[in-house]
């Protein structure tokens, strides 16, 4: 069993980096509070006796020897990075979780055949730079890395640049790694666990995804003496869109979300019709025939209103994955675990897109949850017990235990 | 009649101050740009021999003495200060229409009766600190002066502070100075002029006004992870309300407008449902029964949209003008001008506000407004021809000498 306490620890002296202003946190991905975080996660590794790799895109992976080093490691890990008003553990339970597995293996003085890596994926929120889970997008080849470094933040600065500014941008090729096999531990951020009673989630799959940016062109113009019947109001077509997209998820149930997070209107003056409505489009389904057929009718609504108000619209997709299905027998390992802790468990699909999704893809992946209180993320009040981050990291660790060999 | 060359000249030349992206002005209240404008006038003030005092609200009141020193003055003037993306006439026009005046007086070699006073208000526009017509409504006994000073901008600087840091809050009494009446020339903000081929715009009536501020609270989460009956969309209910404003506006034809000028979610992210949305809303009408009854059904269904999103609602007012009735007698001196100077006009409605809409509280008061290219303001791409400008500065010349008396 893996040390909790210890575990818990960690998770709150990390928190110190980047306070949030209600409790959680804002370490947005290459910031100066990433970097801090990077910092202190490295010297922990340091401490555990591992030994550090960076790549290109700034992910980080400490590595444990193992019996034989010519064996292809299992990777654990997560992302250290947060949302502007983000929580303590969504991420960071997964790559601390990672470590406190090695630190246990070193209180117990055991060496596993195959070495063992925990990893601190760059950008997984997506926030600062679209689209998430870039790093390790990279790393399954579904992004170029240049196209990467030319991500660009609402200020306009460039993810390489910026990654090259924190001092993180590392020598190794991006994808070069073998992987004999990844396990993620990850809070659920949604509330069947907590609901049910349940220890721990064996993710089976993960929901597709469609990120879409939409611009609308109108004309500024004054609110008091322009006419209604000349107006070409950007504002009133970004909400008429909003509504729609909500309209459309609804329609699509059950397996089925969509929202707008991302709003914009300019010149964002009280007396000035908004010229300008620049806005984020956020749908997702387990199922490929649901999400292709959301973003269908999005679009077609999308274009409905735009010509209704005489708008200009563009609509640029700026991140996409599709359905997941985990491996089966690392998702065995993961259940065969819990049942063999005495932990209460159940499959679940998850509802976020997580570095394991990308991986998955050039190596055999699979997710362990723990249930989070009222199944709230995104948001500083995100909370877990230290009861279920022990559960969640003890399944965390027979899993990858079981897969490396002793 | 006034020289329209050099009031051209004069308007492009402050039009280099706090210069816009696309053609336009960024010359907002209290701003370095502000201040630079402030000087330039000042600068030109003194030239044309005329004596400067500025109230404790930064209002600026350039004197010609007349053969009466005893004698209330008329008042003429507007603006300097501009939209964040706004125009090279709004309010600028009126200022220096009034400094030209004074101008081809000096020409003339002609003393007036009365004392005339060149004003530029402070904080006309509204935007950087609500509300609009800020000094003038001081001035008219709208507002305390200590509670303008408590405005704040969206960075939460105040008002006192701001005036305080650019040097210009004046020592004399706000409201103290005696008006015999008052004079402002502003370009229509609207396509009536233009589209009917008229020269002048008599402006009989102005229109009331309410400026709603909009707060609704949901619940951040994951856009992932929530299921869509666990949500608590502010920006839905944003968007709901601006759909709402835009019906209810219409429901009110004619003579009655409405928008969302403003539209803020936090913590406005890809992946968070908003928690937060604050907005503005600005609705319209010369009729008193019209914008009573359009601010009641936008506040009930504001209200009943929050109710069904499970949403915390907050409306707080922050702008208000009743609709306004300009006095007779200096609307015939306008008029009667427009008739001598044989240019073509018309009677109109103000669609937008004006500082002379305050001031009409406390002194005779009228306006001359001239065409402007499509109804275009509030936009950098606002346009007017030398000929519109000159023949509006002409109307206000002939009628503010008329009152002023020689
Ligand atoms: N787990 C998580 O919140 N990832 C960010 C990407 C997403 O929005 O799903
Ligand atoms: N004239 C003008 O644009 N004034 C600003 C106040 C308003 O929005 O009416």
């Amino acid at each position: 069993r893996i040390n909790g306490d210890r575990l818990w620890e960690s998770l709150m002296e990390m928190a110190k980096i980047g306070p949030g202003v209600a409790g959680g946190n804002n370490r947005q991905t290459l910031t100066d509070a990433d970097k801090e975080g990077r910092e202190l996660f490295a010297r922990w590794c340091e401490e555990a006796g591992l030994t550090l790799g960076v790549d290109e895109m700034g992910t980080m992976f400490a590595r444990r020897e193992g019996e034989d080093p010519n064996l292809d490691p299992v990777y654990v890990g997560s992302h250290l990075d947060t949302q502007p008003t983000g929580g303590k553990y969504d991420g960071v339970l997964g790559v601390l979780g990672g470590l406190e597995l090695v630190r246990t293996l070193n209180d117990l003085g055991i060496k596993t055949k195959r070495p063992i890596v925990v990893t601190n994926w760059t950008n997984e929120e997506g926030t600062r730079f679209a689209p998430a889970m870039l790093a390790s997008g990279v790393f399954a080849g579904m992004h170029e890395r240049d196209w990467a470094y030319d991500r660009v933040d609402a200020e306009g600065k460039r993810f390489g640049d910026e990654l090259e500014r924190i001092g993180w941008k590392g020598p190794e090729k991006v994808g070069a790694r073998k992987i004999h096999a990844m396990f993620e531990l990850h809070i659920e951020q949604g509330p069947i666990l907590e609901a049910e009673g349940k220890d721990i989630g064996v993710v089976t799959h993960g929901q597709g995804l469609w990120w879409l940016e939409v611009t609308l062109t109108g004309k500024e113009a004054h609110t008091g003496s322009t006419p209604m019947n000349m107006r070409v109001n950007a504002g009133l077509g970004m909400a008429r869109v909003t509504e729609a997209v909500h309209r459309i998820a609804m329609a699509h149930q059950p397996n089925a979300v969509g929202a707008v997070g991302q709003a914009n209107v300019y010149p964002n003056s009280r007396n000035v019709i908004p010229g300008k409505a620049v806005f984020t489009i956020d749908i997702r389904s387990p199922e490929l025939d649901k999400l292709t057929s959301m973003r269908t009718q999005i679009e077609a609504e999308a274009a409905r209103i735009a010509e209704e108000l005489g708008l200009g619209l563009k609509i640029e997709p700026t991140g996409h994955f599709d359905p997941v299905t985990f491996d089966e027998n690392c998702v065995k390992a993961v259940r065969d675990a819990a049942e063999r802790l005495g932990y209460s468990h159940r499959n679940i699909v998850s509802g976020a897109g997580h570095d394991a999704c990308w991986v998955n893809r050039v190596a055999p992946t699979a997710m362990v949850m723990c249930p989070c209180v009222d199944g709230l993320s995104h948001n500083e009040a995100e909370d877990i017990s230290k009861e279920w981050a022990t559960a969640g990291a003890d399944v965390l660790f027979h899993a990858v235990v079981e897969t490396a060999g002793i």
